[in-house]
């Protein structure tokens, strides 16, 4: 067990409740009723009906500034409050992964405002990004989100705000699952 | 197997043979006389005196303009003349990885010309570089390099302008494997 690689399990038990499986672009993901988030190594575990593998890494695009402020407000997963979530692997274009750093930076920074976008809901809208890519996973990234129900309303801004940016019109795979504790 | 997860098997067979082996800082490798690079996956194996798991990424720093030049005269690692090769694994501070990315950038670019530098020696010495940090190996990055022993001396001109750069004063172990085909 680490505590940088992450497992998330879909079967028919676990921690989380799907209340809703849809996919949005690309091939599906197959149904399943659970989701478990779960320490874990680089083996591969065939755990459920399927499990998509994650790393913690270091912040790849944001700034100094931006850092700080982040570090300074945002709240970790598991919150008691936090009983609502969303689960959305996704995977960017070989256009995407084709273009200079500068290049990606400005659609994220510039043009997508991504980091202010994802600040403007914290606290409440705890989010985490598990990398995928570099170990041969079939998502780029898995994002992930915990919330109260009291602010769904903001997460489902939040979700509407990060989907209309340009840096989304690279993504060629996404399925959103919806969960409840 | 992958094409792009890689394991450096040190042991007492292998491709290439040892010519020097040095610690510049931080904890020594175990002594090997040869060293292998193979194909592999991100299953853990124990094979050789030790083994050095690297995944080639993305290019995270380098910006359009220098990207389109490294693609046009770069060449691939395999080369017949290429009989001299070096494998310098090295791991960045804590203090490195806690920089935002705009500060990186800066002492890569700006202060370091870590892209240009590289790319003055090519296409005489071909490099790799396999990142290691994310998948919790004891070495961020596997730094590889092969070329012809007439470029030897340019080896040497390179090697020492990326170690006197300020990049290189957050790398707190480094150990430094000479190799001959």
């Amino acid at each position: 067990m680490t505590t940088t690689i992450f497992d998330f399990v879909g079967s028919n038990q676990g921690e989380w409740k799907v209340t809703s499986m849809t996919t949005l672009k690309g091939e599906v993901l197959a149904p399943i009723t659970h989701l478990q988030k779960v320490a874990s190594t680089l083996e591969q575990s065939e755990n459920g009906i399927w499990t998509l593998k994650g790393v913690i890494s270091n912040l790849r695009y944001t700034e100094k500034e931006d850092k700080e402020k982040l570090v300074a407000i945002q709240e970790d997963l598991g919150r008691a409050s936090a009983t609502f979530a969303a689960f959305i692997p996704i995977r960017k274009s070989e256009a995407w992964w084709n273009l200079a750093q500068d290049e990606r930076r400005k659609i994220m920074e510039n043009k997508s405002q991504h980091t202010h976008t994802g600040m403007k809901y914290l606290p409440a809208i705890a989010r985490k990004l598990f990398h995928s890519r570099d170990i041969g996973q079939p998502f780029d990234f898995l994002t992930y989100f915990e919330y109260a129900p009291t602010d769904a309303n903001a997460f489902e801004e939040l979700l509407y705000a990060l989907r209309t940016t340009e840096e989304w019109t690279y993504i060629d795979r996404e399925v959103e699952i919806r969960l409840i504790k």
